[in-house]
């Protein structure tokens, strides 16, 4: 159910990103990378073993590659003598020292084991019979050359990529990173390294999101500071249907909401403004359409707690579907709050603590001493939108966001 | 208790951990960073204010900046009447539209909100008195100039950066990431893009490594192949001097095992060989003496399982220690076995376990098969060494190590 807030209506989370992440394609796009380049990439095709593994019939216990032949009859009262060879071809009669992970050497069809085997000078003597293939695994034991070892679409990690060079790859192909153009805008906002008047600040949120964006897999560009006029912000779009995504970041006061949204919808389709997320209402969410592209875009809003909110739940969730990534799982903490949390009912609620010793206390968001507030965060407490705030000596769950 | 078990002694993962991490000490060279380069970096100074924040008298409220004389005696039967102006500076009998976090223009010294303001023409009335300061947030309220923002040591999240962009910062001072090289070892082992005789494999640790090492914060670099040979295998460890921390990979089967630790204790002094943790016994940890230096070494077995989880246990702490990070936090998720967990007491064992709809199942380790089953793992269940198995519908926690 929407209510209504300054906005015509405000959507669900769930909503909003359903409606948003079913309105645009994951990429298609693919590039070889060399295995070192290969960590948390998404396969773009079926790998399959360039040979067999193993290459070559190995010993699967230590002890000694015969003739099976050879220990036909052998017991612990009366075995065969062998000959001990280093050579990689045995006879009959002959016999060579292995180790777990060793080739059999050729001739040889079994391996029997060090404990059923007399050691003599330079030979041993066999107290058991092995069958052919015994203790032996074939060439093409783990996987067949040509056989898939891992499905298109899986993100690879170091141990997979680790596998992938002990089979003799040296590249995969995977699909390309989500190019992200972030786009700062307001007439406040002003260059890093320049000093700011009053009611001005230095730019912030492109910073922050060109590391937000990197760590959720995308390949972030910053534009330039956008003002706050229709042609500027209309241009930046334009530009910014030559990326994947673009994430605009600002325009915190209602009439310069307004703004982003009038030429969102006027370059393509607004599908969501205002969501009932706090703190993080105003943001937007909607497909640029420009140059024979649908584009799709965030337009966050400048407050920097706000912003941060709707970066992870918003662009790190539109990040991952273009990549074809899977989801960022966070890490999770239970602990006992120590003061009571306000929220508002309607609103999914996220709450800044500090964890000490298994208790989580609220951190405050507004007024003097915020900043100071902010360096002390560890993680959220996530409030449900059909839940009244919670209680002091309540357990809740610590979200990990960052 | 130490056991025996083919090496002198094993030691607990505890007491390996111990005695390693306090024989070296953490980084101390800083370097200078642009924010965009700051993500996840360790502040080497403590980040001062370079200004007050905020940098201007702000209004705490929608409403009028006033001179808060000027409504002494306004109640909502009677109130001043001031003129709007939109100048930078007022004067008695003048008032100035601001939103919150607006300048206050000089000469105002309050803001008296909206609701208690009748707006009439050019003009307003007051319906009630307002006190010198009330409602306006003075300039450096949040963090006078010179106040300590964040302390030496703290790692940088995203959002962290963005208040240190906002307050005018360009750059920071961070310790530098620790420099870690990875020496692959082995008679066995054939470059990438060579072909493997039988007994042969392509050279695998050194490049899972390579990204492990990245992922944990360190700056990685892959030594060539290094031969089973004394003299080669100094060599090595005499360059690994010149870097923070060097990891070897291979010397599996016992006799290599023992030359890389004849080795080192040769050129240094090793501290532990032979851990109570499977897979991955036969990790050996020291210190190589050479160019006038102290540098850390793991020694990590060739069994690429063992191989791994050594890299987690023992390389990840190696790095963290060095570059002054925090521990790495693991994900976790609770799962009921759905097959029993053979385990060894007396050793911290890790299996790989996939996990579906909450149920944990626990994957081959050996033999035919094995490939396939590490492409299903999800995480590891650990049975502590005082554990011995764990049972079929057992609840246990995965961790999510990759």
């Amino acid at each position: 159910m929407p209510l209504e807030s300054g906005f015509r209506a405000l959507t669900s989370i769930e909503d909003a990103l359903n409606v948003f992440l079913s309105s645009f394609d994951p990429l298609s796009r693919t590039e070889t990378v060399r295995l070192e380049d290969a960590g948390e990439r998404v396969l773009a095709l079926d790998v399959r073993a360039p040979r067999d593994v193993p290459h070559y019939d190995r010993s699967a216990m230590d002890g000694y590659a015969v003739m099976a032949a050879d220990t036909f009859g052998s017991s612990k009262d009366a075995g065969a003598i062998l000959k001990l060879t280093n050579a990689d071809h045995i006879e009959s009669g002959e016999c060579r020292l292995v180790h777990t992970g060793s080739p059999i050497p050729r001739g040889a069809d079994a391996v029997i084991m060090l404990e059923y085997v007399e050691v003599m000078g330079d030979g041993i003597e066999t107290l058991a019979q092995v069958s052919p293939g015994q203790n032996v695994g074939p060439r093409g034991e783990d996987v067949k050359r040509g056989g898939i070892v891992f499905k298109k679409g899986r993100q690879l990690k170091p141990s997979d990529i680790g596998l992938l060079a002990s089979m003799g790859l040296t590249g995969v192909s995977v699909y390309e990173k989500p190019r992200v153009l972030i786009v700062p805008t307001g007439e406040e906002i002003v260059p890093r390294g320049k000093e700011p008047g009053p009611g001005q600040m230095n730019e912030s949120n492109g910073v922050m999101n060109y590391l937000y964006v990197k760590r959720f897999g995308g390949i972030p560009a910053v534009h330039g500071i956008v003002s706050d006029k229709k042609e500027a912000l209309a241009a930046a779009l334009d530009e910014g249907a030559t990326y994947d995504l673009v994430v605009t970041t600002g325009g915190s006061s209602v009439g310069r909401r307004d703004l982003i949204v009038d030429v969102l919808s006027s370059m393509g389709k607004t599908l969501v403004h205002g969501v009932a997320i706090k703190p993080g209402k105003p943001v937007a969410l909607g497909l640029i359409e420009a140059k024979g592209k649908k584009v799709p875009i965030v337009c966050l809003p400048g407050y920097p707690a706000a912003c941060a909110i709707d970066a992870m739940v918003f662009v790190d969730p539109a990040v991952k579907k273009s990549g074809r990534m899977p989801p960022t799982q966070y890490r999770t903490q239970r602990a006992i709050l120590t003061r009571k949390i306000y929220s508002e009912p309607g609103f999914r609620t996220y709450t800044r603590v500090s964890i000490e010793d298994g208790r989580a206390t609220p951190l405050r968001t507004k007024g003097a001493g915020i900043l100071s507030s902010i360096s002390q965060a560890d993680g959220y407490v996530v409030t449900p939108a059909d839940v009244e705030g919670r209680e002091a000596g309540e357990e809740v769950e610590v979200v990990f966001l960052e």
